[in-house]
């Protein structure tokens, strides 16, 4: 699980070996790059307006896309994506195209103006006090959100394990299995792990614009029962999914604070959560 | 058949996909590099004293190999190499490896020196004349070999096709099947395309220094009116054996001129021919 930067960068570059244009393309994105500082991945799923596709590269900190058009290669929007994945909301987002023709000099052309694009948007980012250097490391760092004392949605925190992101909440575990704690933090909360795509008991999903949870019991016994349990605890959610990211690690990703809507929830239909937060106060210290 | 430049690039790259490490640091040391005059060779077969090897980067205009050790992965020196296989005599080589260690600035910074020391070789051969752009349409067009008037071992001649290789020595054949023609430009001579690799009915082989062949017929019928054939012909023969490039493609390199010798000779061991040259003219002429 502990996965080193040298592993993530080498396994980003490994998602494109099978193709072999696309292997060439990126490494030389990569290698001319020639720095540790800019994150990128690659097959990332984003959702955009016009459905859901993979992305040959994407590029986080400055919000761009590189798409590898290969003849006779169509790429298709693609309809039914696994839930489970981490899927990046690539509205308003930059997409710029590496087209593949029989010249070898004509594609590096290409691929060499695209990296004089890419740096100047890093300068331009950084002259707005808006690109932050990639820390692979502090990423998935528990002990940097308590540095900071707070989790922000518009930060994206997010943690590999549900005990890095229960601890940082302060319940101090050692180990945990469940995906619904009560908080021992704040009065009246729970910290939910739920899986937003359908398993064996639930079928839960979040709304496009991240705003309403909806839950669905699928064994016909436990939906009543749940149901009211719901309704009578009336509690608050902080919110964080399961996920898988595009290497096959796992992600719990902070989505928020969120409240049941008893007017709209209903056994048949599933039980509604309403976002109500966007960040919460976590115990600060150096260390967890 | 006909692979482009770029096809044969991509192709060489594409042999690495396999092992992540191995595709990063060959991507970088091309992508680096950044010209299309050092031809490079992925995973070919060497042949150097200490046996059989699988080298991870061939320079050939430089004589440089490159090897990439990874931890637990030993190499090792590969007994029975198929002889169908192009190999190449690795002695006296050049040979640089890279570690792979768990830290990429580290791997970054091999590579670096690496490409630093290529680069000083580069301009050290070209100092003294020893460097030739690698002028990969030229490698197996026959009319380039028509222009010069001659094939020189040393030159290393190849041919894609025999039907090439045929033309190139003044044939004029549209197409053509056999391994063994008669002729037309000197008079006593055969063109010979043998495999030097067990065969339905052969299993011919050249010694390593390249000085002799040893034909032996597997089937006993035939083995004794060949015997007879080969001592009452007595010619030349003018030798392309066919082999497989590092990408699977067929070649038939010029090996020079042989002449059967008689008084080693046997039924039981083998016809055996002594290369008695290593160059020959052919038609000059701008095009075949």
């Amino acid at each position: 699980m502990k996965l080193t930067k040298q592993e993530f960068i080498i396994g980003q570059i490994a998602k494109t070996n099978k193709k072999n244009f696309e292997n060439y393309v990126i490494t030389r994105i990569v290698h001319s790059l020639n720095t540790d500082e800019v994150k990128f991945l690659t097959q990332q799923y984003v959702k955009r307006p016009s459905g859901h596709a993979l992305t040959d590269l994407y590029l986080p900190q400055i919000s761009l896309h590189v798409e590898i058009d290969e003849p006779f290669h169509k790429k298709q929007v693609i309809k039914d994506v696994d839930r489970e994945l981490d899927i990046i909301n690539a509205t308003k987002h930059q997409v710029r195209r590496i087209k593949i023709t029989d010249s070898l000099s004509h594609l590096n052309k290409q691929i060499d103006d695209l990296i004089i694009h890419i740096d100047s948007e890093i300068q331009k980012h950084k002259k707005a006090n808006q690109f932050h250097a990639w820390n692979y490391e502090q990423e998935y760092d528990p002990s940097y959100w308590s540095r900071k004392g707070e989790l922000k949605l518009e930060e994206n925190p997010r943690f590999r394990t549900i005990v890095d992101a229960c601890n940082c909440m302060g319940q101090n575990y050692k180990n945990c299995q469940k995906a619904f704690y009560k908080s021992k933090l704040y009065k009246d909360h729970h910290l939910w792990f739920p899986k937003f795509y359908d398993n064996n008991e639930w079928d839960n999903s979040i709304s496009d614009d991240g705003l309403t949870i909806t839950e669905i019991c699928k064994s016909p016994d436990k939906a009543s029962r749940h149901f009211q349990q719901c309704m009578n605890q009336n509690t608050l959610r902080i919110v964080f999914p399961r996920s898988i990211d595009n290497l096959g690690y796992k992600l719990y990703s902070f989505r928020g604070i969120f409240k049941t809507d008893v007017e709209t929830s209903s056994i048949e239909d599933g039980v509604v959560h309403r976002r109500v937060g966007t960040s919460i106060k976590v115990p600060q210290g150096e260390t967890l």
